[in-house]
């Protein structure tokens, strides 16, 4: 999707000046109505930069390229910089927000975001779960740590990490779901050529060889 | 040091293919002269890579570049792959270590880590402790994770904040054995002025101004 003209783009500006952005917030209803980032995230809008936002607890409905999620904890959202979104409504929540300029992001994993987009929001299972949490800790602390001589690459290497965890838990549920469309796939095959030769044909092996499957797979799917 | 030819390197084959290695080892004397990997530690030796060894309970002396050090957890030492070493004795002890191959260290960090060596056993403070075992935790949970599709670059990315964050604490250290051996060396300067001045110049400020220094500098020294 190209960028739209005329969507707002929030460009981090202020806590973003090194393309790197690690927060944690915390909030209700009534706090989040009257702070001033209310309106730019109800309003349809782009963030500078990949963005990973993960939901330690609570719910939240988001619409994303104006498709409507309701979310509930733990779940990982990602946002490509493409990605037009606005949050519609939420329960108090706690979020883990993680964003990164292109440039600060293991070009590598670049690739896979690029696959990724558009992505649907992923319930964390617990092992993935705990191991995000623990690194996203761990980001947040030397996001803190200004007077660390390394600062910047500390906070560019454990960003990376993340970034990688959550990639490999979208790989993880994109293997699944793409054997479910190998399944799809396969029974639509199956009907067609079931519409053209159900006089002919009788054998469910016949339709397997001419699928190219066993009939036990075809048999299961 | 050039690599001394006699020196046996410890190549790591069995648990390096990837270039990076991460164990935590707890041991016991009575353990260790029954494994084969005795005589490696106990003969000088050097190692493939980078190493970062990382004490956190026991005791240990060690042998570096055939220099003696008594070694208390917590402690990480850092040994350039042209150190030579052995362990000449310890305690019952916890070791954390993380070889690496020069092609997976972050080059920034390369650099770092060529002006450090040789570098003397660092003992850790508080702080920065905890983020380091933090981190190595989580190095070593990701070097178990072999169906992970992103293991490699998970390790890689991980081990390198783990080597963002030794680097930074040997630095941090510097930068305080730099300000005594500046004390140290304003020190010398004085006195051989004293020698030579002690008939003619009285008052610490004209030392002082010799010294480029102020008399209060000059008396703190």
């Amino acid at each position: 999707m190209p960028p739209t003209k005329n969507i707002f783009v929030n460009p981090m500006t202020d806590r973003f000046s090194l393309g790197i952005a690690i927060e944690k917030i915390s909030v209700k209803k009534a706090d989040f109505k009257a702070e001033e980032h209310c309106r730019e995230a109800t309003q349809p809008h782009r963030d500078e930069g990949h963005t990973f936002y993960i939901l330690q607890e609570g719910t939240i409905t988001i619409e994303i390229d104006f498709q409507q999620y309701e979310i509930k904890a733990p779940t990982v959202v990602y946002m490509h910089p493409n990605q037009v979104h606005r949050i519609l409504d939420f329960t108090p929540m706690n979020i883990c927000s993680l964003a990164v300029k292109n440039e600060n992001v293991n070009p590598d994993y670049l690739s896979f975001l690029e696959e990724l987009a558009p992505a649907k929001p992923l319930e964390l299972t617990d092992n993935i779960c705990t191991d995000i949490f623990e690194t996203f800790s761990l980001c947040l602390k030397f996001s803190g740590q200004h007077n660390n001589k390394l600062y910047y690459p500390l906070l560019k290497d454990s960003s990376n990490t993340l970034i990688a965890l959550i990639i490999s838990a979208f790989l993880k549920q994109n293997t699944v779901s793409n054997k479910s469309s190998r399944a799809e796939l396969i029974t639509k095959s199956f009907k067609r050529l079931l519409e053209i030769n159900y006089g002919t044909i009788k054998r469910p092996a016949e339709y397997a060889k001419q699928l190219n499957i066993s009939t036990h797979y075809l048999n299961e799917v």
